[in-house]
């Protein structure tokens, strides 16, 4: 895996976490920047050892959306957000399809282009301090990371409708309260209690994890019917896994199971 | 209508009971339980006569999914999985497109299998003890009974993020709050209210029910300017009904209307 | 544009209002004044000098829906609910999809078709004393005005199925709580923070609203990775408008933008 500017990997166990880190930028992406997160994420959700996939800023922020300041405010900038969205747009979709668990811990500001990274989480781990913003609105622009497709899955249309209309900024309990985020933790215990998520997914039935993950995201748009027969086709599949055996065992024994995510 | 082992039925007026009754396995499903449960659906969901279709436990619970003591922990669990996700996906289809209104009456446990029953209502009322679970990857498995395709439409697409990949045990006020449940009441009165709600249901107008919910079905993947066209075809379609008649009259009169369900 | 029985349009800077005036009937609709409603609404949307289209209606009520006064309870009013249904239909359809911020301002009851028009709005602001019945069943129909598409998209899958099922009528507080309406003021506040909310939309980016406007209902019906490209491609072409160069001028100055829709 090669070093990518403002990206950086850090694995223990089956757990890979991925750190956006441009401090003196808010952690807002330039080009290299989204590249080097699409290309790492691409890489980490198709290894089969990483069990869970992490995604967090340092320097108390996530991300605060495409860097603004190289941008000229006119038709030239077609090309640069066109630059930044089509990394930022495989980074997204990596999360969302990646068939293992993905955490994204969301701590200061998420705005712009970086709100798409944050709620393409499986689990969304807000601290206490975080604060969502739309923002496109603000500068002319209307959306994209995948933010308008999200949003509505996320909250329902109408407060999709106010975040993009009325510009709020949504803190941390307000964002678990209208399912932005999961759970949402004391800036202090926000690095342990992320570990102790992370840990505990990455040692979970990694491909049923996966097969439900796909479910979920393949009934927005499928009929009950041939959902339901998606459904039965992909749950008896999981029977050939070594972690179901595990966990039938664990059930009827009454032990906690030890899945390999095989 | 013949005898079905673990699945009775019992009618009155309109409305028709559907009980699951295997209280010394938790109303856990065997394959002949899941068979008959769907076998007896379809025939009360066609069956114009009955104008309120209600599915419930005996014994204090719900239904705790596919009882998985026979299971042997491998490969050869995918036919069983198959044979028990079968009539289970029948019976959760037949209560989602039956053509009148289905309340599924929760208390205890609910698990697994057991989930996508008790969701697949148009009304939920749930038991104060009652206790949802997604329950499947504790034991390596990934989902079915039309939960994967509920949960996102009733809870929004983090929660029911939270409920796969999180392994949370849902009370009942926690449920009508996010949306599993339509309400909650205490356990000594769930009986009652439950009776309440099937009988006002079963004196309703049935067809303008069924069209109703349908329409809310059809809404999930139809585009709006062809929906607009649907819903119009279908109301005027019952200006010919009786209710409607005696519905009008009502509305007029100031009187409650009397609903035969033609 | 020509007058309206029951309509009257009242425009000032870029925000154009359409009252809804029909105050001895509680501004229920007939045949005419549903036409008259549509061909206005059609008009604003269309004319790009409105900035900002606002639905309410006069005399402390929204609108209760069809007129019932002059139908027959018999299958003649077949042709009468189409003859409603129609313009309705058009109506919701062009507050939907208007390329503008719609508001609507709900007041007192609103109920039946009426229910659509207001749930149609982006922005739905909620006089304390608004009152929201689905109320069709109770004149045995299923329900029209795009309800039925609504609903679940607003309020989720249970909740939609509560107030079709159970006949409820949802009180201002419960219908923000819910997803019904954006927020909610008291009723000596409603024209004012209607005018100021409306006058803020209309002083906004218009066509960076209109197309996320657009993104939000496509988002409905598309997958993940189409949205992308889409939003990918409707984000760079808003880099050419004059609004885009003003707001980032604005963000870059940390002044607040002066936007001309343009």
């Amino acid at each position: 895996m090669e070093a990518t500017p403002h990206v950086r990997v850090n694995r223990s166990g089956g757990v890979a976490r991925v750190l956006m880190e441009r401090p003196d930028r808010h952690n807002a992406m330039d080009e290299r920047m989204a590249r080097g997160l699409a290309d790492r994420l691409k890489e980490l959700a198709a290894d089969d050892t990483v069990r869970c996939l992490v995604l967090r800023g340092v320097g108390g922020v996530f991300n605060t959306g495409a860097d603004l300041s190289t941008f000229e405010g006119d038709g030239s900038d077609a090309e640069r957000l066109d630059a930044i969205a089509t990394p930022l747009h495989e980074a997204v979709s990596t999360l969302v399809h990646a068939p293992k668990p993905v955490v994204t811990g969301v701590n200061g500001v998420v705005a712009g282009g970086g709100l798409g990274l944050a709620l393409a989480g499986d689990v969304v781990l807000a601290a206490e301090d975080a604060r969502f913003e739309y923002a496109y609105p603000k500068i002319g622009l209307s959306g994209d990371g995948g933010a308008t497709w999200l949003l509505p899955r996320l909250v329902g249309r109408r407060t999709a409708q106010e975040l993009v209309f009325l510009d709020r900024a949504i803190d941390a309990d307000k964002a678990v309260q209208m399912g932005l985020a999961t759970e949402t933790v004391p800036v202090d215990d926000f690095d342990e209690r992320l570990e102790t998520l992370t840990s505990t997914l990455g040692s979970g039935p990694t491909k049923a994890y996966a097969v439900a993950k796909d479910l979920l995201g393949l009934a927005s748009t499928n009929a009950l019917d041939e959902h339901l027969d998606l459904e039965k086709e992909r749950i008896t599949g999981l029977a050939h896994t070594e972690d179901y055996a595990a966990g039938l065992q664990g059930f009827l024994e009454k032990e906690p199971p030890n899945f390999e995510g095989t």
